[in-house]
């Protein structure tokens, strides 16, 4: 049988596929991409156990059939090719693939070694796409990397019948950023940071569709259906420990204080948690840093409210600029005494909100 | 002392010195950059024992005066700059510099904890940069990165006064190339390839000066003054193992051919030294690969000479497109049978040759 297609689409149908599809596994049938032949399409499949992926791609397809054959090697054959379109031709044992004066035959492998994934028919739930994709992106950051609390390391969504909000906490930091959409569904799930990565990737335009129950969140944009395995747990009450009364406030553009607290940074050691220390007086936030080689500090003017003159307060500067880097206009801080987290939104986009606790400077 | 600057070309001067000194060092002197205050100038220098390097900066410096500061903290301040304009205030104890409202305290480190390097006053030899840039960039890719034979490890520079030549190889394959006007020197050197490496970026436009004695080379080139510590050894003989008589020759576009055996190769397993076959044949050469995923082919149209109708040669496909890479045009290559090695030139363009020797195939 033979099929032709586009080199670019297939590239980027396969790409999808490959970054979940381990390279190498200690289970062979891993690296494999399922191929199965339908009629006007060809519909690739993979996964990597926490994430199942397929992606279709409309060809002139006739007949039916099922291959599969390792995601890396083809993956790498469909980039090198040197011509705008593929033949495919499948065999009994041989896929070949041919453009130009180019030529390649890959192995087959029985289909039945690669993982057999079941992906949704239909979905409960509907979300703009782009939605989803900003509220994940915007709080990706927060998750814990290191062996804190196994739950840190995902991303929590909560769909309800008024909202659609992810958040995500390291137990330092806490992002969230929300829609006032409802996608339909009721449920709340915690998607694992690398899942949440692919998600990001997968949804672009128009609308994903979802589907969720105790193990998995199903998603479906962009003619690509994932599987997402869920993490186990409880996501803390985390909505109980965001302060609502502040000492000081400033509004200020989020960009300039953001690169002024990394240029200041510089100076800060690793070992203090890359400390930097603000003193908001005046109008103005002073920000400081020392250490080994020396230090240094910056000013930034700021419009200032609040109930006292001044305040000072001490942050590991990778939080602080984590917490302002999805903000693009101005940021609205709230500050606190004696080490209670500081909050700061965007005052003309609200839904995102991050909460950062200060460095004990005692 | 004041002294004010360009943020970018500091950064520039530093970007070398940082590229030399090491950000760790067993010997913390060896990551410090040196700074000596002339009338005019600023003079920045910095080692890692194999190659000094020296770069002057002009400035409105009155005075004199000599410090030290680690090279990476001060590479890294001056790229966070936030102006176009820096001023450096050099003090007792530290450098202060600052750009708009932002500004760092440096602590100064005794210069006398820098390597004390001593560069040429005045050179002996004399060659356009961009030559000594196109014969070194031309062969880097042949020197050995394993533990084959030390003195493989660099690239040989052959100083006569009818040419200069740069010729490097691993055993398997060789380069050289060359430029027919003398540098006036009279010198055989071999230098490190890390070290040809800082040559080559520093080589730009105008004239490089050369000096050379039995242990180092020393370069003056667009400001900047460096002594490359040279190897010890002897460079083996190579010009009696390049074949002069071939029964099979073809001239071939160099890109084209470079590309369809980058894209064969694809099939090509690594435990074969990544074999492509190349058979030569009525005007065409076809390459094939084959491993443990499949194989491939492709064809590509060669005018051939010769006194024999047909060849068939295997290689390692790196080493052949590596060979062809600093040939923009046509590409004349030179067969043999039986093992002995394949010779490449460019027909239009003579000085570089390269000769791979290919794989074993019985």
């Amino acid at each position: 049988m033979k099929v032709h297609v586009s080199k670019n689409q297939l590239a980027d149908v396969l790409g999808h596929v490959e970054r979940i599809v381990p390279a190498r596994s200690s289970n062979p049938g891993l690296s494999l991409v399922r191929i199965k032949l339908e009629e006007q399409l060809l519909v690739f499949s993979g996964s990597n156990m926490d994430i199942d992926i397929e992606a279709q791609l409309p060809a002139d397809v006739t007949g039916n059939g099922e291959i599969a054959v390792p995601a890396g090697v083809l993956g790498q054959v469909v980039r090198a090719l040197p011509g705008d379109d593929v033949e495919l031709s499948i065999e009994e044992q041989e896929m070949g693939l041919s453009s130009g004066t180019y030529s390649t035959r890959l192995q087959l492998v029985d289909p039945d070694q690669a993982p057999a994934l079941d992906f949704e028919d239909s979905y409960d739930g509907l979300l703009p796409a782009p939605a989803l994709h900003r509220i994940l992106s915007n709080v990706r950051y927060a998750t814990a990397t290191a062996d804190y609390q196994a739950i840190f390391r995902g991303v929590k969504l909560e769909l309800s019948d008024s909202r659609t909000r992810a958040i995500a906490s390291d137990g330092f930091r806490l992002a969230y950023d929300q829609v006032e959409e409802s996608s339909g569904l009721d449920a709340q799930v915690v998607v694992p940071a690398r899942s949440v990565d692919e998600m990001i990737r997968v949804l672009g335009e128009g609308e994903a569709q979802l589907s969720a129950n105790a193990s998995q969140l199903s998603l479906k944009s962009s003619g690509i259906r994932m599987n997402l395995k869920l993490m186990e747990g409880t996501f803390p009450d985390y909505e109980r420990i965001i302060p609502h009364e502040f000492p000081v406030a400033v509004s200020v553009n989020a960009r300039e204080l953001s690169q002024a607290v990394s240029r200041v940074s510089l100076m800060a050691d690793r070992t203090t948690n890359n400390r930097v220390d603000l003193f908001v007086h005046e109008g103005t936030v002073q920000i400081t840093a020392e250490g080994s080689f020396g230090r240094s500090q910056e000013a930034v003017t700021v419009q200032q409210e609040g109930s006292e003159h001044e305040i000072a307060v001490a942050f590991n500067a990778k939080y602080l600029t984590d917490a302002l880097s999805p903000l693009g206009g101005r940021a609205r801080i709230s500050l606190s005494r004696d080490s209670a987290p500081t909050v700061m939104v965007d005052p003309d986009a609200p839904g995102y909100l991050a909460m950062v606790v200060p460095l004990r400077t005692t």
